[in-house]
């Protein structure tokens, strides 16, 4: 069986990332891109990397056929999307990789984006993407909402923290290390190569990063009441990893018993033994997320480490482990290549 | 059908691409990893990122059992490899990584590597793991020697050529830009990061880099008389990747459409549109070489650019390619990822 | 008026920051270098970079007359540090670069660095090199210890807030971001260029890094009483530059207005617009330090970002410092420079 | 004796360049800063690494009184920068950093660039700027025009070479690998971290970049006859560094001897000894060009390799040397700092 995807904003680093992944998936085939600004180039003029695919070369979103589309992936900017899965069929599955169905509150979503919801419907549907938690609602879904990749990475290393209640939950601190791929193919000063090599800073500090949105949503909805967490992402010179520590008060024997006992199916989270450290160049390219547990010496805090490739897990790799999912296929199928190292 | 392998070094860089490439190869197992040096630990304390693989532990060479390996990879240093090989059942397919059966004539082992070869008999029975102009006699061999990493770069770009007759022998240079891992994971000061990020240098200036012994080997055997090239190699600061960019003297039309012909059908080899030129960047991870060609002001003088990656491509992937072949199956099995961008 | 000056350890990278810095330095010259691993090379050999300046050939440390040396640096490892320094010249000045005289209570040096200290006298001689807040000791000291660069990083951004008593003692988080000419030149597989670029990873979590050590010293002084810290370093793909994240509790507005009455006088201490917040880029190869300080959302907390290069500022740069404070040269001669950006 | 300076252009690398060197110059005070795109702005809100300076505001060029400019420095755009100096005052002393003064023929220039030139009696006015073989010429000129980067590099291996008559003028192969801060600050996908680190590639292929204009006029002017170079540049994953792989024909022990002559009295260029070759690293930041000379081992032919920095000694410290030299100061002054290393 297989099954007919397209790919909407495939010019851009996520959609190039869907398209790697699904090229060695045996049960899915493209069928289409789509991609406003390069509409009429083919895929070797937009990402050479991809050069020995058969492909359709790029089309305007309102050129695509959806007729016999089984699956769309929304690779999108923010507010972008949400017109445009708005205006796709009623009953086409997506995935959306855009921050806009992620936030269930239009309130919440206002707040932290700035406008008022274009596709308020469509926000209340979409199911929250994170597979390892949602995944009963995820594989009946029609819309899901991948998640941001800080998001998902601060969640892998706290929600089962958070459900078992053994952490103090005013005193979470999320300190972030990011690679520069999560903020896309954009034309900014301080993405250059000349800017960013050779030095890091952090960025969105003091609780302003919309990713924030989805921590408060997910946590105050797992405590049944409200939980803000502290967070602050850095930009670091490297292409491709999240790297979260965090810091936290509770036992750290029962912090590492309980995210053991959590991820011990999973096949794609990977506790270390105690004390160890997980490192981003260890995840690149794949699926997987290593999360490490440390005692401090402060009795009573621990620092628990998480690791995942932004672009993979923590983006078009999830969007394709829900897409299976959603379709009924096997959830990691296409999905356990090895990390690439060095 | 699936068949039963061995890895020797699996401790070094072309171990773990071996082992990454295997693990998504349908029809292969890994039953045995031998490494000296770090033998008795597991994948993960050697290699974090397959930590997700289930894989034997590492083993002292000696003590493992070849008696049910279908096909043993050698990644192991030159000089020791020959001593390996030398022992190991004299009916156990081997494909070797090292330079130890690359050059065919014993007297041009001891000018390059400066020491009597100490396996003349499987020197004498190897068969040149080039791939693509070898193929016929790697299906039925029992011992492969893997090429060069640069040398294989630069018979990609050259081989048609020299056989076409369309170029001047005398008058070939090249200009190779190498990757670092390409030097393995060895503890050398010049491959340390403070000191090579940020800095790139020539080194084995003016003929005396031992991949010219290949190049001497196989351009001469095609000529049909000595073929001496000049050949510069460069370190990078980045992990992967081999750029060749090379002068020759003849008419760019013809080499174009001679490199095109010569590479039609070939799975792994992309010929970039006339005056394209390929990056590194765009074959990571990935067992593609892109060429391009480009026309020189200077009549009758082309640049021909080729790219690969080191690890894949120059060394484990080609090495997995002739394993393919020696067991009967699909030449591309297992190696038609696309490579990691960004 | 030219002061003679003698380098020990003139080989690794703090070395090396000595002698640039140094060589642009109206009023010292050096008339020594010292290295035993390498003794009889010229620095063109060890240090292809200085291959312009005029300057001795290395010597082994004993065969260095130190009878007109005004002053020496030791820039040896810690351990060797200390057995030298007790053999030099019991009149000779002496700044310091290693972790030995930095403790100045022998149990504490016991506990953090495992063995007694082979020069007591010496170790209680010691003046604290962290020069901001130790100048009026540094000045007439004989032996001065260089303080470690992430310990440097923390105190200048936590110093005046213990001092004032308007942070939360308890409760202090520094997450530092390391590059990696911090570990030295020293050959250890994890700082190859193949392992490290396009990585990043925490270590010593939980607290067991040494220079923790200094932090209990410092601040416990400052208040008065125990405080401890909770330190996690983390090794980032960049050659300079130590990036430090600080979690407190206390009123954002007060923290940023005491800050910037502590520094409004430094030369070398730059305090940001509230809000805004340094990146290790703008302070590579100065010896400048930047700070930021940022408001949480949660109330009562800040977040304070620290940023300097950790061979200049954390290290030599702090050395030559001290070492014009101890010649009665001016404090900030030959450490203006800019930063080198891009 | 102090000189007042303005710089037109101070938002790019060069102009930044220029800034970081004359604040460390003893008799230069930066006076006007001009910056038509971020006029208004501070130097720390363009460049936050340059913020303990103090130095004026940037402002737009027509805004700036040169009345009591000594010499201005141009680091404008190519295009832009014919226009304004055309309308600087006549008797203001001018560093032009940009291509439009380089070629003196107003057939070569418009060639190149692909329009007429809309300053044509300063083109004829202006004096090449390459210090080390323009020196007369330089320090009584009113209008001097930097050299190209590439172009600076390639001379500095080759002049005496073409001087002396010893190698084959038409066999000359010059191999570029060009840091990305050779592009400037400008917004341009190619030059995102994302695209260019990690890989690497040629660009201009064939004879189609601009600075072979620059070759053509001077290797020609030398050998009184036509001289054609073959000449590809790289895009390398670094910021700063211009490596010039040369292969010539010729005897190389001559070769040697000529260049070794050449340079003996130059404070700059460093010839390496015999087989030795440079490395970007060893001269980033500084002033300082090494330049290394290896035997082919095919008889007659030798590999020449430079090494320098781009922004210092290819632009910047190029057009401060040759300021020095036209208002009387001595040429190295502010020139002298060692490369940064590591």
């Amino acid at each position: 069986m297989t099954y007919s995807i397209a790919i909407l904003g495939a010019s851009g680093y996520t959609g190039a990332e869907l398209i790697r992944l699904i090229a060695g998936h045996p049960h899915l085939a493209i069928s289409a891109l789509g991609a406003n600004s390069k509409a009429g180039k083919t895929i070797a003029e937009v990402f050479p990397h991809l050069r020995h695919l058969e492909l359709p070369a790029l089309l305007q979103i309102d050129q695509i056929d959806f007729a016999n589309i089984d699956l769309c992936f929304c690779a999108l900017p923010h507010k972008t999307s949400q017109q445009v899965v708005a205006a796709l069929p009623a009953d086409l599955k997506i995935v959306d990789l855009s921050a806009d169905f992620r936030l269930r509150d239009p309130d919440a979503y206002k707040k932290w984006y700035g406008n008022e919801h274009a596709a308020v419907d469509q926000q209340h549907e979409a199911v929250y993407g994170l597979t390892e938690f949602y995944r009963e609602q995820i594989a009946p879904a029609r819309l899901v909402a991948g998640t941001g990749c800080n998001a998902a990475t601060g969640q892998f290393v706290l929600r089962p923290l958070v459900v078992a209640g053994i952490i103090d939950l005013d005193e979470i601190i999320l300190d972030l290390k990011c690679a520069v791929s999560g903020a896309g193919r954009s034309l900014k000063e301080n993405l250059l190569h000349a800017e960013l090599s050779e030095g890091y800073h952090a960025y969105a500090v003091g609780g302003t990063h919309r990713h924030l949105g989805e921590f408060d949503q997910e946590f105050s909805a797992l405590a049944g009441r409200p939980v803000q967490v502290q967070f602050t992402p850095h930009l670091i010179p490297a292409n491709r990893g999240i790297l979260a520590t965090t810091y936290v008060k509770g036992d750290p024997d029962r912090i590492y018993e309980t995210l053991c006992a959590a991820y011990a199916d999973e096949p794609f989270i990977e506790v270390l033994p105690f004390g160890e450290t997980p490192s981003t160049h260890h995840v690149r390219g794949s699926n997987y997320c290593h999360i490490g547990v440390s005692r401090d010496r402060l009795p009573g805090r621990a620092i628990i480490t998480g690791a995942l490739d932004n672009l993979t897990k923590g983006s078009s790799g999830q969007a394709l482990q829900n897409a299976n999912l959603m379709l009924g296929i096997e959830e990691t199928e296409g999905l356990t290549m090895a990390p690439l190292f060095p």
